[in-house]
């Protein structure tokens, strides 16, 4: 690529953007969009739909980044709460790394790189090949490849400076935020799995002698878990069918109130579609009524039990309980409407083969997701299509269609596969036995960075032949040679990407174009007024695509310090447009602490370790072997530098330590107990065991959401 | 190596080992060596030194061999501890499993192998090499290795039944003796480091405070660890001088009462040595007590912290306790006499570098040990003695003893240097800063098992240059075939070394050659008769060779099947002898309870994986690459099996369930609790500073064994 060309690509994709924040800051304004830029505000009914037309409204403005800057950390902290807080310090941190970086890379090792002679280009400034400023200009052997060698010390210096600072900084809002919340039911509850329930007992009486014997002290209520997929599906459609007929009552449509009885409302005899949906209604409910009473008897071995303080159940986590270890397994429960039901029936076993099951699963997909997607884009070649198609040859032969085709057929179709990535990780999470939406969120964000650093990266930089260079793994010695050379000669690839893809899906993110569509569709046919489902931010496929951005950075630091300046321009746009779509958008669901930053951390780690193998292989290849040993011991202190942070902060992603317990414990006597301690026996009754009925309340309009579950 | 070699090189052992065995049972019976073979008996006053001398004495009998075969297994673990009788379990798993596999290998593979034709030897039967017992002898690509394929599965199968097996008996052991043992200090008492100590407190009031706080209802005392490196220095100066003194007062032996007092005792006036000890005693004690005075503002921040149950203990030790995770560190503390005191200075940071440097040490030490052995062994070429020492040349050349130098000198460099291992690594286990010796040993048993199989197994199976060669771990998929290639033609090499190394061993340990000479040394030249200290059976030394056996017969099982029956006579042998030496040499010291289990378990599976391993390559190499290609489920299916293992009864081996914990604590109200809570309240203080009185004591001969710390 030359620097023209990245010239004109920078220059497009800085209009697309304006464009996009132009017709954003327009649209945002008009009533009917609101629940797409506004949806959280209008969950928490502080904007409300509709209003009065004004001339204002048409004006393209910039209030909506004053709005979004404003709110302090603190407030972004109670307002959002701490993951969204997290997810912020993503960019914070981001920012801070390549604003240093960015400084030593481009007042540094730019003009080291562009001052050497090594590519011989003579070709003038504006088609000088980006490569020019890149480490493979620098000479073989040049003694200025110290001052590379240099960076990568400082830089990875003042990155895990930044890094250490940042967990102790979150792992003190976690502690925090937990002293400041009041009692919720998920911090006195526990999930037991593997009950034996004894010949001739209920796991209910097990459940009950067991605690009462040994935990007697501070055991509060249990309540048994049941096998209830079927009458979930019974409850599914009941509301379905709920939700349709508030909408048409509401209305009072009378052209839609008739419809025909059969085949698509086309055939059959005319009915009155509400008292029919009325009927079907108190049909499923008589079903729904009957399962209920039945799904009593079907208990699965699982259980989740109260205790009467935060201590208590950590006693019990913690502490083996049976004899036995795969009896008796116990871990803190997620907050109520963040259990995930369908998994509690399988065994202690089974919950082990399916977790192998899906390792291998996801790396299989992982490794080889480039197969199908290969030989999809092989399909596009033009005289394939035309082979298919011969009606489309005359159209494909024009000369516009073609590069159309052949150009960003492939890439599209690449998009369409990766774009199927996030849903298909969080499926797999979700069969590993994970209990809680929150927890298989977290593990599918795992699964999906991973897989974007396989399959963007090194798939990209190993020249898109990843899979049959695949075997350099199997050759550890080989690893540092064969990524220095590939790596650096596709730097301009990857900075090309940061512009285009980067940049759009930032601003695309601000604009959501699919769900501004959509809500465009819904408004034309006038469906479902009612069922607003508020979304929230689906972490599993942000964090991941933000942290390759960090990825590239990282790698290309001391390689092509150019990357860096464009970097920074989309985590500043990344910093003001999700603050604002966390602030007005996005509503928290449920809370993972902080859960997310020891996933950041440790990608980060992996960044660095990965840019100093490739510096080994580097120095080795510019005739420097000296500058080649002595990167060695980098990533050896990196890797302990991440050990000893392991260490120091992870313990408290994971639990609270029992002087937080017990202070915070002693602070309830400031709360009403008794009342919470009823609420508490009844937060974790299966939410399809709870008794409906839908047709007296068919005439109301509330409609609260019912099931947590259905995210 | 030929079949008639083997067999006089087992006619010779046998021979030696028959030898051992009468020279045993006579000289067992002579008082003077009572301390020798049955030291423990003496120790526990069962058996007193000195009796009449009668003919029966002089008999050779075998009436030890019954003794030590009648006990029962739960009359052996009531007599011997679980430890013992965990290390009992792994002679009788290791005779399980070779019972089984020599049946197949004897009858099933040998006459398979035997039936080859691949080696083209036509010797007569005595001249034979072993070779054609050997997989090598099966022709290439004959269906006859699917037998050995098939041997393989059944053999890993019955093995993996076994270990699982015995992994559950052994834990219910464990749990059993847990139950019906009387109340143990170290069961109430856990070990805190990393306190925090506010300024201008004491560390002991930032103890009492925290625990007053936070564990209101089960905290009972407490005891802060000192720096005592000094004082106990002293303390065994006095020890040693008290001994000495007693010794010298019991005997009342007159001539030697008197001795110059200057230099080795030659020059200077003539004193009563008595009246010189005690003065020395008394100045010694003086200075105890100024320093134990001194001691007390020497705080380290560590404490051992006592609860009123164990299940109190329990719950400190299991949740993290301050918010930040590198203070309060806990963990259950050992048998007040198993304590290492020496490293409780070191702060977190510091233990962990150390933990590094040690693991980095280990690493060295166990792949770089060859290198000064050979250094030494090229050392030993008969023109290099010459050389250096000259006048031994008309000696040097005689035939004898230059066969004797050449043939022997290097072995026994070998195993002069191989003998250091055990002492260094538990040296080095003991700078990882564990608080116990039995840990410290239970670490530097896994330590001696590693270095045996890289040193002894790798080393002479890839043909002794096994540093040369080091670099195939650098390329993982050449390793099947490369040790497919070099482990089966050292099969009779480690034959030889079963019968030579292993049965001698196993017969020199009953005998107690060293011990047996330096006994009568000692009765020699009668000096201090009462410092017998009976010794406690070096498990960091005895598993590792036991398991490094268990190694060559699973790796070989299929190779060179007749390894096996030699295998079984020494593990037939190792049996019976350990037997009597536990019930009547080693004294039980402190108790892991069956700690070294999962070591043992750990060894076994990975002696199959490498078993698994090798026929992969072989069945590459035999031109049968169907069956190699099935073998790798194999290794796969074992390393799942032992992650299941880990799961089901590892758990059980690092902590007792609560359950066991509370049913334990709720039957202490048998005993005698009060009078138990005041011992408790001083097991744990530095024995350097309970207050010592050599000088009102030295005319009493009892001589309690004051530290446990001096093993």
């Amino acid at each position: 690529m030359i620097l023209s060309a990245l010239l004109t690509s920078v220059a497009i994709n800085l209009g697309l953007c304006f464009l996009f924040f132009t017709l954003y800051s327009i649209l945002r304004k008009q009533p009917g969009n609101i629940t797409v830029y506004a949806s959280r505000l209008v969950a928490e009914g502080k904007v409300k739909e509709g209003g009065e037309f004004n001339l204002e409204r048409l004006l393209p403005t910039a209030g909506w980044v004053r709005k979004a800057w404003e709110p302090s950390e603190e407030e972004f902290l109670s307002n959002s709460g701490l993951d969204a807080f997290v997810f912020m310090r993503i960019f914070i941190f981001s920012l801070k790394v390549f604003t240093f970086g960015g400084i030593i890379g481009m007042f540094v090792l730019l003009p080291i790189n562009y001052l050497g002679s090594q590519l011989k280009d003579n070709s003038d400034f504006q088609h000088k090949s980006l490569d020019i400023f890149t480490i493979a200009n620098v000479n073989n052997g040049s003694n200025r490849l110290w001052i590379h060698f240099s960076a990568a010390y400082v830089f990875t210096g003042v990155v895990c400076y930044l890094l250490y600072y940042e967990y102790g900084y979150i792992s003190s809002k976690r502690i925090s935020c937990f002293y400041s919340s009041e009692p919720q039911p998920h911090q006195f509850t526990i999930l037991v799995r593997g009950i034996p329930v004894p010949r001739g007992s209920t796991c209910s009486d097990a459940v009950e002698h067991f605690f009462r014997e040994y935990h007697p002290s501070t055991y509060l209520s249990h309540s048994v878990v049941r096998r209830s997929s079927k009458l979930q599906n019974l409850i599914n459609d009941a509301d379905k069918l709920y939700r349709r007929l508030t909408h048409l009552k509401s209305k009072n449509y009378a052209p839609q109130r008739h419809k025909r009885d059969g085949f698509l409302g086309i055939v059959g005899p005319k009915v009155d579609i509400v008292d029919h949906y009325e009927r079907r209604l108190g049909n499923i409910e008589d079903n729904v009524r009957i399962e209920q009473s039945s799904v009593a008897a079907k208990e699965v071995p699982a259980a989740f039990v109260s205790f009467k303080t935060r201590f208590g159940a950590a006693i019990a986590v913690h502490i083996q309980e049976g004899v036995n270890p795969t009896e008796w397994i116990t871990e803190q429960a997620p907050e109520p409407h963040d259990v995930y039901w369908p998994l509690f029936t399988v065994s202690f076993i089974r919950r082990w083969i399916s977790k192998l099951v899906v390792f291998v699963a996801c790396v299989s997909l992982t490794v080889l997701f480039l197969i199908p997607v290969a030989i999809v884009q092989g399909l596009t070649h033009l005289d394939q299509l035309e082979t298919w198609f011969p009606f489309l040859k005359s159209i494909l032969r024009l000369s516009v269609v073609s590069q159309i085709v052949t150009g960003y057929l492939p890439s599209l179709i690449l998009q369409m596969f990766l774009s199927f990535i996030p849903p298909v990780m969080v499926m797999l999470s979700s069969l590993q036995g994970y209990i809680s939406w929150s927890l298989i969120q977290k593990s599918a964000c795992t699964k999906v960075l991973l897989f974007y650093i396989w399959n963007i990266f090194f798939a990209n930089a190993l020249s898109g032949s990843a899979l049959y260079r695949m075997n350099i793994f199997l050759e550890p010695k080989e690893i540092p040679r064969v990524l220095a050379e590939a790596v650096p000669s596709q730097a301009s690839f990857f900075i090309a990407y940061v512009v285009t893809t980067g940049w759009t899906t930032i601003a695309s993110e601000l604009f959501q174009l699919t769900k501004l569509a959509f809500n465009f569709m819904k408004r034309i046919f006038r469906r479902n007024g009612d069922d607003f489902d508020p979304p929230s931010i689906p972490y599993h496929s942000e964090i991941p695509r933000i942290r390759l951005f960090a990825l590239f950075g990282v790698t290309y630091f001391i390689l092509a310090p150019l990357i860096l300046p464009f970097l920074l321009v989309y985590f500043c746009l990344g910093y003001i447009i999700y603050r604002n779509q966390l602030l007005k958008v996005y509503v928290p669901k449920y809370e993972t602490g902080g859960g997310y930053w020891p996933t950041v951390h440790n990608s980060t780690i992996l960044s660095l370790v990965l840019m100093h193998v490739i510096a080994i292989g580097i120095f080795g290849l510019k005739k420097l072997p000296l500058a080649s040993a002595l990167t060695v011991p980098l990533p050896i202190l990196t890797l302990l530098f991440n050990e000893y942070c392991q260490k120091r902060f992870f313990p408290l992603f994971k639990n609270y330590p029992a002087e937080c317990l017990i202070k915070k414990d002693r602070a309830d006597d400031e709360h009403n107990m008794p009342e919470f301690y009823d609420k508490l026996a009844n937060a974790y009754i299966d939410p399809a065991l709870t008794p409906i009925n839908y047709s007296e309340r068919t005439d109301s309009r509330t409609l609260p959401l019912l099931h947590g579950s259905e995210a």
